[in-house]
């Protein structure tokens, strides 16, 4: 099956950040050209004069099932946060973290985003709601200690069973996830990152988001997590540590030395106003690999990765007072080849070159937003001026999941009537 | 004339802040019912059932001209932003302005702005293009000291003209702007206030963006801007004071005793590093109106009320530590009523009430990234998690300007055609 995508501007994100105009041909799930004007037939034809075609966004870190409980709590202190979100996650069902999923990831293909790293236990619901949709799940089953879960079983075993079962899937990865040093202690810790090695699996983590956490485990250990962590090994090539926020110039060498990836989370940090500003500069002076998360719907409230590329920007040159940090060519690289990168699967994803799969994300070149056009100021516009609702046409994997707004993959109708009444089982209590 | 808005959700930001299931009648230029089931006949049906109807939002600080110049400077450092600005400014034309502004305007109707307060010269020009869009422009022209700026001959007198020529429109607000204390001396500000009171007019002007500007302002005065102005005399009840970031609380008091209002541009701050957050907090606790401004799209890049609530939002909670400040409902007061009020027209504009002007915005309740949608969590969903995308139909002054995601009242294709070049023209010397 050969699809083409008609003289679109590619912004290519290969390793020469090459914008060319022209066509893409995709063979089944794999690009086979990029640029040169296809002269033979095509099963599908996409018209994209004028358009931009740009990699599928990837997303390092959400809690995808959440979506459902989008507005429960906002613009409240942290600690009524905490108890209210953590009393709802207690009593969901299989039916409500199925919705929240396919809710979710329809918002995704909506604004872009064709990969999502999730993280929370009844990953296999969640990746049948996935695989539905079409989108490429990294879709971690959380652990921690037995004694402080509300999972049924060993949250490990847990893991372990979901890994086993979706191990062969076409675009679900299985992975691990660690919650966050305040309830893994180390043996689940080692016990957790052994495993991730054994299989060859990524393993995510929450990392320093608070103040609160990394200093109550100096407190208990009388080391920074990111210490104790690379101490205990927990820190390689596949770890990705969510939110990073506080963080010592000690605690990022560490992590550079391992050769991980940190899943950066902006906007949810900002509203949760944890204070801390994860330190991308040093993180990428250092060489650990920079990608973007935006966490649930709890506390960002949407999953739209323009919008978090471009608040990223904005948080880390206002609070350096340095408009020249995180220039736009570098916000895309995070939320594109390193996001392929963090995952494992740089020489896969994330760019648009021949021998790749075909994640290919086109938008609407007559938006107004996105004008004036122009080779020079392409990136910038994607980064500063954009929209999700520019996203026009979504492919992942080569199969198309949305096609000139109109999502292909699920009953999007079926899934909506039911969030409301979720919400209200959920929330209202 | 008789429209009919069908069964919304109507988030009438009247004094209850009210959310109402149900229809909107518009008669002519003015809402006439709000809530209860229209069983009369229309000439205009609206069709939103379950969709989201909100006041039109009001942008209080741009530069729409500018928009043509989008993504021409980004990520350098300041002196060299300004310098290319203001070398780009002074040599546009007519038509470059007249094409700028048609822009800006059509990205302004497709993310829900129908009335802005804008600061430039050749305010003529923006006019008719304004008039051709339909959107409700407050156009206040730059006034200056004359051995400063390259506009031909006084600029007050430049005003005076403009505003005679345009006071009796039916949607162009004629006023008149200080462009700041670093060009505009206590003979220039004085006379332009007296002439903004004169007229009864809008006075708007950029106060302390930068700490450079404070800075160099105390040296020549021993006054920061805010005392020498409030000293002069130019704060008032019609004075808008945009960016306003970097204030002492002494000055927010003398602000807030004029009753004045002030346009906090939050993404153009960020962007530009220039460190200052403007003091909500305080600025509402005593009194002083807030209003939201995007700037222009050299400092932004785009147009996007939506977002910008959401970014000053997070601005304020992050940079204060403190997640309950500015909380959703506050954002929306802020890009509605209090906009209203900063023109002058809180009577006219700002809630959909009975009475009121018909700008109305209506957002698409199936959009996945506005659901589960409830009485709950509307307003938090519109300001955390809705993009410009999700706007289907625009009212200004009971005109429609766009209907189901058509604009109705601009040539789109000629706007755009032309963008390009003149993009080249200005921007690539």
């Amino acid at each position: 099956m050969i699809k083409v995508v008609r003289d679109a501007w590619i912004v290519t994100q290969d390793p020469e950040r090459r914008i060319i105009r022209g066509d893409i041909v995709i063979d089944g799930e794999k690009i086979v050209s990029v640029g040169p004007k296809y002269n033979g037939t095509a099963d599908v034809e996409i018209e994209a004069s004028g358009d931009i075609a740009i990699p599928g966004l990837v997303n390092t870190h959400t809690h995808i099932a959440m979506t459902v409980m989008r507005g429960a709590v906002d613009d409240v202190p942290f600690s009524d946060f905490l108890n209210r979100v953590f009393t709802i996650d207690s009593e969901r069902t299989d039916e409500d973290i199925e919705i929240g999923t396919k809710l979710g990831c329809m918002e995704m293909i909506r604004s872009g985003t064709t990969t999502f790293v999730d993280m929370y236990y009844s990953e296999d619901i969640i990746a049948e709601a996935t695989k539905e949709a079409g989108l490429r799940g990294v879709l971690c089953w959380c652990v921690l200690d037995e004694d402080k879960t509300t999972q049924k079983g060993n949250p490990l075993q847990n893991c372990t069973r979901f890994n086993e079962k979706y191990k062969n899937e076409r675009k679900i990865v299985p992975g691990a996830a660690l919650q966050g040093v305040y309830v893994c202690n180390e043996e689940t810790c080692r016990a957790t990152k052994e495993y991730s090695d054994r299989e060859e699996i990524p393993l995510t983590l929450h990392l320093s988001e608070t103040r609160g956490e990394v200093n109550e485990h100096r407190r208990k250990t009388g080391k920074r997590p990111g210490e104790w962590l690379a101490e205990c090994g927990i820190f390689g090539e596949r770890t990705i540590a969510a939110h990073s926020a506080w963080m010592t110039m000690h605690e990022v060498r560490l992590m550079a030395e391992a050769g991980m990836s940190i899943a950066t989370c902006p906007v949810s940090n900002m509203k949760l106003a944890t204070g801390g500003v994860a330190p991308i500069p040093e993180f990428q002076e250092y060489g650990v690999n920079v990608s973007i998360g935006t966490d649930g719907s709890t506390t960002n409230n949407s999953l739209d990765m323009f919008s978090e590329m471009k608040i990223l920007g904005l948080l880390q040159k206002s609070s350096r007072w340095d408009p020249t940090v995180t220039p736009a060519q570098k916000l895309l690289d995070f939320a594109t080849i390193n996001g392929a990168k963090a995952i494992g699967m740089e020489s896969q994803l994330g760019s648009i070159e021949a021998g790749k799969l075909a994640d290919i994300v086109i938008l609407d070149g007559k938006a107004p937003n996105l004008r004036p056009l122009l080779p020079e100021n392409i990136v910038s516009n994607i980064v500063y001026s954009s929209s999700s609702g520019n996203v026009k046409t979504v492919m992942c994997h080569g199969d198309m999941l949305m096609n000139n707004g109109n999502i292909l993959t699920l009953d999007q109708g079926k899934v909506m009537s039911n969030a409301e009444e979720m919400w209200r089982a959920l929330c209202l209590r």
